[in-house]
């Protein structure tokens, strides 16, 4: 019907520009290498034997070219409304009949917004090193308009409680104020990480990648549905992302031509964000990050400083075999905060940690709590494209489990 | 009345944040200049006996506070219909009741994104140094939200036309796109025009703060008029900007403690473009930019390359005297473009050039083309302090002849 054209036509043109993006990119990145590694925008690649330098921060160039894409693509979904607007200049027609959609286009404008802030602050973090508590308060205030926009626009905040709990909650609960707090730690979430599952070649476009294309699927298959609108809206920003993603992934893919920096993790993340929370889908997005979310908990011990936590905790090359092994830190089990000791333990019972003495009898030696050193556990000494594959294909099994999830057992706990 | 509080309290607070934005500067600057060092955004200060090292592009420290100071702004002149929407969780006021006012919300929201865009731009380019045509074609791209903006909230692309051209044009002359690719210029324009008159200390800030206070007493003087919202707007913005940018000057003054990098004026160009188009004076706007465009005309024979060009045209500092120069530049007249050679004639009849033989008779040396020098031409080797003094007192005056423009020249072309 019409309304099936008016959404199809923007989304239509939405995928050419994406397609676009993505040849763009793959000839812009080349041409701005030498620019950034001039400017001093250069890490060492440590996982070969040569250790080569490479361009860093050049996540900054994808999202360049996806601000760029989504800006020219602006005027697209309005341009029926915005025709009308101008053949109007004879002021025939009633504010009422050109209808213009404002809270639609405050939406889109809030979430390029977003994403610009983001970007602007990851680059700032890959050319300044900024401090712990500037990346966390930073991301906070650039969700301020996007929260905003939420409760002009919905006011939304309220969950449907399971079947099982309904006898003492009710049908759906009000989290109110709440509802806003999880937004926005969804937003620093997010950002964040995708940041600590890095540091091997191609891991961090990789995962973004599957990421993206397991939502923009989620949002395929809901198009029919009753949130048709919120669908557009998020596949609006995920295809170019994904253009724009593909290409970069082709120069940081094994062995890496460039490095993406902390720029595309911020980025990523906040695009992830964004469509989640105006399109409504925030708490299904959690289980497209399943991998992110082992990792994080997995880190906890050393993230909050429970367990000693080495500067780096990238995998060790073997440059005799060519292969990754875990990287690990050393560590005096009496000289743990008494919790610390607790989560040791724990993880040593249910063998998620390789512990080794070291030295006299009271030092001992674990792995650093990534998910990569996890893999590299489970797998042994490994090549570098080979973890990549697996942590890969890993994030792949977990987009399926997470349609499982969402379509299978949410039927014990919803009415769907 | 009713509707002069309703846009007093928002102007009262914004005041307010300005004034904190001005002591928040004062205090992140200094804490960020270690960083900005070590991360290699240091400049050396020629106009020294010592050349001293100084940090660099600092002016992404005011931007920062600005971006956040609007941030946590954007709720308040909302916060009425914001508690209306609050109060209607049971859905008892109709939308029309509600009246959120979308229009002005996107406005305010494009604006926050064209400075935004511009700030990443501007750092970018210090960070980066980027190629002339990404300095001009990515301004051009960041427009187009706020003229989409522009053409769904006014669209009023008619001006006015002089008395005595009345009777061949008649009363106003409809410009249609034309406009819109004059307000893209605007942007372009402002974004370039403060950062090529730049280089000797405080001048950058200096120009912009004064150029800012001007505007807004403009906005304050026509807020009695029927353009009231758009004052109100542009107010919204200039305030925290003129608190930032204080605090930037404060360590930008003589001796800089910081330099303000091209982010700075890219910052305030897209500061003044944004309040004008969408405060709908931009003509105005330009008679505020006098000294800018004088410097920008005087400049054209060298950057269009009719003369030759050194790539820094800074005065020259005499360590003897402590006194700045002008700067020169050779050239062989016969070797020039007809029309270089035509414009320089133009300006040695005019005597707006200092031009002395050089070695062998054809070679003649010139002052390169820039205000700075043209002052230093007619006041002679002066202290830097005293030369930005003369150049911010220039700019001064240049506003109360903008002022008389447009409140007494204006009577003899238009019925105000
Ligand atoms: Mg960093
Ligand atoms: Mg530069």
């Amino acid at each position: 019907g019409a309304l099936a054209v008016k959404t199809m036509w923007p989304l239509l043109w939405n995928a050419i520009y994406s397609l676009v993006a993505f040849f763009v990119t793959l000839k812009a990145i080349p041409s701005f290498m030498n620019i950034f590694m001039q400017a001093g925008f250069a890490g060492v690649d440590m996982g070969k034997k040569d250790r080569p330098k490479v361009a860093e921060a050049m996540g900054v160039i994808s999202g360049c070219v996806f601000m760029i894409t989504i800006f020219l693509f602006i005027p697209v979904p309005f341009a029926w409304h915005l025709a009308r607007l101008g053949y109007n200049e004879d002021h025939s027609l009633t504010k009422e009949q050109i209808d213009f959609p404002h809270h639609e286009f405050v939406e889109f404008i809030t979430a390029v917004l977003s994403v610009c802030c983001m970007l602007f602050l990851g680059f700032a973090d890959d050319a300044l090193n900024l401090r712990w508590r500037d990346k966390l308060f930073l991301p906070t205030i650039a969700t301020i308009p996007l929260l905003m926009v939420y409760y002009v626009n919905s006011n939304s905040t309220t969950v449907i409680v399971p079947k099982q709990l309904r006898h003492l909650l009710g049908f759906s609960v009000n989290l109110g104020g709440l509802y806003y707090v999880f937004m926005g730690a969804l937003t620093v979430f997010c950002t964040n990480a995708i940041n600590i599952l890095a540091g091997i070649n191609g891991l961090e476009a990789g995962q973004s990648l599957i990421i993206a294309i397991s939502v923009a699927l989620f949002n395929l298959i809901e198009l029919t549905g009753a949130y048709r609108e919120s669908c557009v809206f998020s596949l609006y920003f995920l295809l170019p992302y994904i253009g724009t993603t593909a290409g970069l992934l082709r120069y940081n893919w094994f062995p890496s031509r460039v490095f993406v920096g902390d720029t595309f993790c911020y980025f990523s993340g906040v695009i992830f964000a964004v469509v989640a929370i105006l399109g409504h889908f925030s708490k299904t997005l959690l289980l497209f990050f399943i991998p992110q979310i082992i990792n994080f908990l997995y880190s906890i011990p050393q993230l909050f400083k429970f367990l000693p936590c080495p500067r780096h905790r990238l995998p060790r090359y073997d440059p005799d075999t060519d292969k990754l092994n875990m990287s690990t830190t050393k560590l005096k089990l009496n000289q743990l905060h008494p919790l610390g000791r607790l989560m040791f333990q724990f993880l040593r019972v249910l063998r998620l940690v390789h512990v080794v003495p070291s030295g006299d009898g009271e030092m001992l030696e674990c792995n650093n709590l990534t998910l990569i050193n996890l893999f590299l556990m489970i797998l042994g000494p490994t090549h570098e494209k080979r973890l990549t594959c697996a942590l890969l294909i890993f994030q792949v099994f977990s987009s399926l489990l997470a349609f499982f999830i969402r379509y299978q057992l949410a039927k014990l706990v919803y009415d769907v």
